[in-house]
């Protein structure tokens, strides 16, 4: 291949990578934003998280374009080929993310008075760790590294757990008073959101341990807590 | 390309073809199953369905091996690019289909004995329009159909309407005997993760849809109801 072939070729993979680090960018400001929304009761803020979604879906189109248009053209093989198909795959999780995101900013609007604040901070403390993990494993992306993105991948416990007690948490306020019962459910669907983005989170690692090192990080079994 | 090199590569493709439609296959019978399990408190049944998963893991990494393979040796292009990367998408769906059937099965070993004969009832009810847009978005994908496609995309509503009643019904439930709030969270889960198997089954609609024509269905704006 001619320089000015392979420079162009590098351009295409730079621009599908800038992409995906967009994408996950406006994911993580729809993780916080949903969530402070929810524990503020900002109803204005909930409304702007539901709709920069379409943004994220419309990179997940392009994206998957340049991805076709990468492989019919360049012919990649070894190598750039994992890192193209991987790249399909984590478009594919961040665009999870941020539809997840966006399903908590809709029940942030459904809820009534019966909420209480403690059930709103458990949402907000919960979204803590779950934030971190995007934001690690995007870093992890960013600078292709096999051992960051190992650490989110082992982190994913600490965001079960937060789970499970969030799950158990919210069980004691519906039964404490019967009429948080419709406002509970919608409260159990959040947590649940936030453990799957964390999920979301650890397939990504998976993938940029793939592009990394062309091995399979779920062959090495990860102890899985049983979640409620 | 000689002949002996295109009938290979297209027996290639058949085995990708076929290993999808096993995957398919088991999914199937994991919705099945697991509801029959939940509905008849049928513990070993559920035990059934939750060793089975690893079979359709196991598969899909197949899959994803052969597709890395065939690119990376056939180098194809126009139909047959887009064959493949549907291909890789759908096995994802399936995968993610029969996760959430084992996840259902999970569910029904830990309900205890406040669960009413109507809850488990309601399950079992929704599982049947769920279980049918599986049905023939196989149908659709093993015979390549795009109007077939396009009529279980079309589809989805039923089941959204489903969820929906199943939800407040869930609700009623909870409210009349609060002793029912852990095994009614489940249960509200469980109901969710039926609603996300046609989610599923949509997005396998779409991929068929575009295999067979290269256009997107979603590009159609379809009329989504609101959820709960």
């Amino acid at each position: 291949m001619s320089e000015h072939i392979v420079s162009a070729y590098s351009d295409e993979l730079e621009k599908l990578s800038a992409d995906l680090m967009r994408m996950g960018g406006i994911a993580e400001t729809m993780i916080t934003d949903s969530c402070r929304a929810l524990s503020a009761n900002d109803l204005a803020l909930a409304q702007v998280v539901i709709q920069r979604d379409p943004e994220v879906d419309a990179i997940e189109a392009d994206v998957e374009k340049q991805i076709v248009s990468l492989i019919a053209r360049r012919q990649p093989m070894g190598h750039d080929l994992r890192l193209i198909l991987s790249a399909l795959k984590i478009a594919g999780e961040l665009e999870r993310i941020a539809d997840l995101s966006k399903n908590i900013g809709k029940r942030a609007l459904k809820l009534d008075d019966y909420v209480s604040a403690e059930m709103r901070n458990a949402i907000l403390r919960m979204s803590r760790p779950v934030s971190r993990q995007l934001n690690q494993v995007l870093d992890a992306y960013g600078s292709a590294d096999p051992n960051l993105a190992r650490d989110v991948w082992a982190s994913d416990d600490d965001v079960d757990q937060h789970y499970n007690a969030v799950f158990r948490e919210m069980l004691t306020y519906l039964i404490e008073d019967p009429r948080r019962i419709s406002a509970g459910a919608h409260m159990l669907f959040i947590a649940k959101n936030l453990e799957r983005i964390g999920d979301h989170c650890t397939n990504i690692a998976e993938f940029v341990f793939y592009q990394a090192t062309g091995e399979y990080l779920s062959a090495l079994e990860r102890p899985k807590l049983d979640q409620v």
